[in-house]
């Protein structure tokens, strides 16, 4: 507990200096980057990045530079999905949106440059313990899941599904795009950063990240259906809103609890080869979703 | 002439290549991304890229992967500075531009899911003949181009200027970022990845490359008060109707043209130190700018 507190206030004081100076020019920009990534995220995937690298026996130093990155990807996405040409949310965790906050030009170019920003980090990720190579395969891992066969992809298929209503098939297919290609590349990173690992640790990894993947995404949708506002930091019901199709909406509650617990004992399932050392990953699986 | 004709059709084909399949899904988005990139740029960066790694032997089919990248990432600033929000441009290149053509959402995908991609095709520059950690520094060196000190934060300065009027060495400073990181970028990564480069071709390199950024943008302010529609592709004199501050709004059309003249001839000067293989990128330096 103290621990994972520990490793959060970590988290946190990375982020800070990696982003810009609000106090150098463009001052407005950096402050609403800043705005934007400081804002009381959980964290979550930093956590499976550090996580899984412990798992490893990487360094916390160096972990940090995914760590980083990958938050700053997933804050980018945010800005940019609450957007009034996207999904129109005035609130982010308890606060008015980025662009809210500033305005509609700063948020888009807040994300814009947060997406520079994550993979500066990336490719500044310390050469020693790790392969120059290496690091660019994780590169490359960040890119796919940011692009159309992830976030933006997903993002885009789910706009659609607004007008479309998506069956079970699409409705995952969407997700795991949306939301679970950035889970699995905080996942996959810091095994492909691994000096020397074997095929089967990581063939495992893969089969976890994609899991755990759809259960964080269920998790939401449930989240987003029962839960009060001070619990969501966000607006509730924002699902219903928007006439979007969730596992909710289409399995109905039961249905789709059930499922978070099916998907959750299979990621606890691609763990097992692990020992004691994966106690901390176990303990996100379990973990109160973003 | 027909060697530059078919250098300009290698790129566009390259392009074609490298963008997702219109047929795969996100269909509509995969769309949108490929009607921003094959619009009929005149692809001066990419031709910068190639004239550059000439100049230092380095194979063509190396020096794609960045020559794309730079082209993506500076499509992805064109949707984006096209936006409502920003510039709010009807017209990109004789044609509506890309949020016109589908809508503001799929727009700003588009442009996200481009800077995405072009990070993607960075770190997949192959590593036989460049090395591994050259590939990194390049893969840094787009990403602050595209960053706050870059096209990004430039943008954010563009968007200021409107309501603040700002002086000679703001205005400079703002398109040293807005236009000149990106020209910059194109010339130095060719520089970064030959194996083995010395350092002094790499700072006449880098000094040229800041002169041309700037030559670059006042030519194109030239060009913004000067032009009919159809030799500039959009709709001419949009930084008047803006309110902006250009080149030529605060030294006036003549002077304008007096510093072009001196930048260009900077320009030049710097590459003195090269021979004959640098005709292809003076032949740049004096082509009409896009």
């Amino acid at each position: 507990m103290s621990g994972a507190e520990t490793l959060y206030s970590h988290i946190e004081n990375v982020l800070e200096r990696l982003l810009p100076d609000p106090a150098t020019p463009p001052q407005t920009l950096h402050s609403a980057m800043r705005y934007a990534v400081m804002g009381g995220g959980k964290r979550y995937r930093p956590r499976l990045v550090h996580a899984v690298g412990q798992l490893f026996d990487l360094p916390e130093a160096l972990l940090d530079y995914p760590a980083s990155a990958v938050e700053m990807i997933h804050a980018y996405s945010l800005i940019h999905d609450d957007l009034p040409a996207m999904d129109d949310d005035d609130e982010r965790r308890g606060r008015p949106s980025c662009h809210r906050a500033y305005n509609e030009a700063t948020a888009i170019l807040a994300g814009d440059a947060l997406q520079s920003l994550a993979f500066e980090v990336m490719a500044s990720i310390p050469v020693d313990p790790c392969q120059p190579a290496a690091i660019l395969r994780a590169t490359r891992t960040l890119a796919e899941a940011s692009g159309t066969q992830g976030l933006a992809g997903g993002q885009q298929m789910d706009l659609e599904a607004v007008t479309r209503s998506p069956d079970i098939g699409e409705l995952t297919e969407m997700h795991l795009r949306k939301t679970g290609a950035l889970i699995r590349a905080s996942i996959l990173i810091p095994g492909l950063l691994a000096p020397g690992l074997e095929p089967q640790p990581l063939e495992q990894l893969t089969r976890f990240a994609e899991r755990l993947g759809l259960a964080f995404q269920i998790r939401d949708d449930i989240l987003d259906a029962t839960a009060d506002a001070g619990t969501l930091g966000r607006t509730p019901g924002g699902d219903a809103r928007h006439g979007r199709a969730t596992f909710v909406t289409i399995l109905g509650l039961g249905e789709a609890r059930n499922r978070l617990s099916r998907s959750l004992a299979q990621c606890h399932e691609a763990l097992s080869i692990f020992g004691p050392e994966a106690q901390p990953l176990r303990a996100l699986v379990d973990d109160r979703a973003e």
